[in-house]
């Protein structure tokens, strides 16, 4: 990964990495964004699905051809896509070092419409195998008219930085005589049971790929 | 609130809202912020806990004096704060109408320094009584020194909207026949066993509120 001034970490740069893997574990672990743009000096920040190929070091973006957001970002202007994790909270026996267990990656770069339809299947096609492994083979493919009203990005990881905190609190040494229970609370993503459309048949039960999505977030 | 061109929901208009009970209803279910602000051209996108006292219509940042974000912030340039929770992946018989059940908002305004030292700890007792309520009323609160090493914004939420999606998919009519299970897998987000910091005292066991923390969240 580059480093320059604006990805280096400032705070706590012992929190920071900026190494592929841990960046692209971030990355594969989480599933929504939240992309930063400017309209007229106003900056916007909008949550959004993502999908990382395995093989590349870029993430996929898509929405309707009709998205402010989309049709800004293709444009080529400055963003930045930002991915957090909570894993817990992080309970001092002070107020001031409370904290929170967290994995977020920050990365900064433009964004590249994609025309090609073909590729442009094959990138919707990562996003939802990024949601949802098996889910793609499954359900009708897009068609013709589906892929005409659907923009597709690609946002390229060249800039980015990961921080992570793990483990239990740090308390000033004076303070870990107090009688105040100090600890983590993990915190986790969790799948309840499918709950089935209205208008399906009966007994069609939810195939196990479903639930088996984020158990890997669990 | 007010709505201007910027808060004016142009996708999915059906989905949006703009009065202050459902902004203030999300906001409060959730902790996390993602906050979008420029320097020098480039957008930030940073994540960061929040509080909202439930009688006024803005929420409580906190940081380090030095983080870039808040000082940034406290200059008074525009500022974009959004919170998501994710509900649910909506699975549909057709990959176009895949979907996710969520509420979000996204405000608009400018931050502003909380000066006076009593106002500060105030506003640090909201942003924890909105993570965990209870918490404050247990731990050693801020010293001098620690209030002065804090740098606490306030956030008013004048330009807000929220944008929420429930329910099942809607798919095209042709494809309701299709053999492909469609419904909601439901997200949530939870809490495990509070994890005792190693260096407490064996048998302090972790009191109630603190597993209470995200019960409504389940």
């Amino acid at each position: 990964m580059n480093l320059t001034s604006r990805t280096k970490l400032r705070r706590r740069p012992d929190r920071g990495s900026y190494d592929s893997a841990s960046i692209h574990a971030i990355l594969d672990d989480g599933f929504l964004a939240h992309v930063g743009f400017n309209m007229n000096g106003q900056p916007f920040v909008i949550p959004t699905l993502y999908g990382r190929d395995p093989n590349e070091s870029k993430l996929y973006l898509h929405g309707s051809a009709a998205s402010r957001m989309l049709r800004e970002l293709e444009s080529g202007i400055p963003a930045c896509l930002t991915v957090t994790l909570v894993d817990g909270i992080v309970l001092a026996r002070s107020a001031f070092h409370h904290s929170m267990n967290y994995r977020s990656v920050v990365a900064f770069g433009t964004a590249r419409k994609i025309e090609d339809p073909a590729h442009k299947a094959k990138a919707l096609q990562t996003i939802s195998e990024h949601l949802m492994r098996g889910r793609w083979a499954e359900v009708r493919g897009p068609n013709d008219a589906e892929l005409k009203a659907t923009s597709v990005l690609e946002f390229s990881l060249e800039e980015a930085s990961a921080k992570i905190r793990t483990g239990p609190p740090v308390d000033d040494e004076k303070d870990y005589d107090l009688s105040v229970w100090a600890g983590v609370l993990p915190i986790f993503t969790v799948t309840g049971q499918p709950v089935p459309d209205p208008r399906m048949n009966n007994g069609h039960q939810a195939p196990e790929y479903i639930s088996a999505a984020f158990k890997k977030r669990c």
